[in-house]
């Protein structure tokens, strides 16, 4: 059974929590309200499994039960959250999606100072620099749970990791990942106040990524999409590794390199 | 001096070729036609050195001029293609891009039946199952480009290559990498008729991906992004290997596993 709790029912589109719910799918709205949307049952109970609940659950009135939909409520309540039913017409202006049977969740937007980061507490770090696409951020998320890292910092201006399609991208690594943000001059002297390598993906001055002399705390920086890293943050790495390209385009996706040098390292550290 | 060509100026939206190449952003149309667009100085210019002129060109009559786009105007009109000048408007319209700089080709759909590739003409090649994201089928396209492959085999029901958003992500390597489309049941008769080493990233009975007796031609047999691949797919295969998935999320990005695979079976050969 679940226990009572704060519910309601709401059915008009000019209701003001339904107005507020909308606006969270735009970046403004959720900087001034400092909360972030995920959707769907699965990503809410990869959440809940990380002790993450959220404030208000958004469902359909009319829906079919599910015992992970039953914990989530019942999480909810427990933790004194709200549960909104409403119409699937809704539902889907609120979420985006035409499925009625989706559900959505309002949660508090992390900290991401980089005073939150505890780097002995992995041995891989991502490091993002101006990564525009919330697609390829959610990815990087998900790239970084599969290899056991601590999280992602985000470097310079960044899309959003709260915006809606960078938690959907991330599979639910939005809760598993710590997410630090940063300009690049608070956060070179940030990790120099402890052990941590920087490694980069370069075309300068480098070795070959495999077997290059990887460290633990690793801090592997990724470049912008389109023009990669500045010269000045390259020189600023510890190690510079070179991946081949055999192609004609110029570059491997941003996320892809990182991924595979993620993996490089992670292989590395376990061999 | 661009010598002269099929050249005419269009300045009415309502004007046929204008709805014809606007049409060309839907499948429907496109397959209709057997043609596609390609957007963007940069891909149009990868795209002749590979070979592939447009039969029409569009771009902006008033326009700065980039002796890229001269060379580019000489091919098509050498090649006895059109060039059709027309306003920032129309070609936004056209390009779905507010960019009035923007300049566009169509060119004619590949041939992607299986006959028409050679095996043995690369050491690796991708093999993508159900991949329904024209983004990661374009970064697929993009790996394989860097990774040295000899193209992409998309199975069964996949997002069309020829389609704006893929041929976007593929940063050109549309025009390197050939492109072939089969059912299972096609494919894998195909396959047999040669040498051809079929691998599979897999959770079930498989060896460890780092140091994986990976031959040569490869194929990397990627499963789709939420699904993976159907049981039978990979008991066909010949090699099952695992990457390791240190966190709470199920799996990698498909497109992230194949280009972390993709590399492995690189390093493999190389050394």
């Amino acid at each position: 059974m679940t226990p009572p709790s704060n519910r309601r029912e709401i059915t008009g589109f000019s209701n003001p929590t339904v107005k507020y719910l909308r606006s969270l799918r735009e970046k403004k709205h959720r900087k001034a309200a400092g909360k972030f949307l995920a959707e769907g049952l699965r990503l809410l109970t990869d959440a809940r499994e990380c002790g993450h609940i959220p404030e208000t659950l958004v469902m359909a009135a009319a829906r079919e039960s599910h015992p992970l939909l039953d914990e989530l409520e019942r999480a909810v309540a427990s933790a004194g959250g709200e549960v909104i039913e409403t119409t699937p017409d809704i539902l889907s202006k609120i979420t985006g999606k035409a499925n009625p049977q989706a559900v959505a969740g309002v949660f508090t937007e992390f900290d991401t100072s980089l005073a939150t980061l505890d780097r002995s507490a992995a041995p891989i770090w991502l490091v993002a620099q101006e990564l525009r696409d919330p697609g390829n951020l959610g990815t990087t998320l998900r790239t970084g749970d599969a290899v056991g890292a601590g999280g992602l910092i985000l470097i310079d201006d960044c899309a959003d990791p709260f915006s809606v399609e960078a938690v959907r991208a991330s599979m639910g690594a939005i809760f598993t990942q710590h997410i630090a943000r940063a300009r690049w001059d608070e956060f070179l002297p940030w990790l120099r106040t402890g052990t941590g390598q920087l490694v980069a993906a370069s075309l300068r001055d480098a070795v070959p990524y495999r077997g290059a002399p990887y460290a633990a705390p690793c801090f592997i920086l990724v470049g912008n999409e389109s023009q990669g890293l500045p010269e000045e943050y390259e020189a600023a790495c510890d190690l510079r590794v070179t991946m081949p390209m055999k192609g004609r385009a110029d570059s491997l996706n941003a996320a892809m390199a990182g991924a595979v040098l993620a993996y490089e390292v992670l292989a590395s550290f376990d061999s």
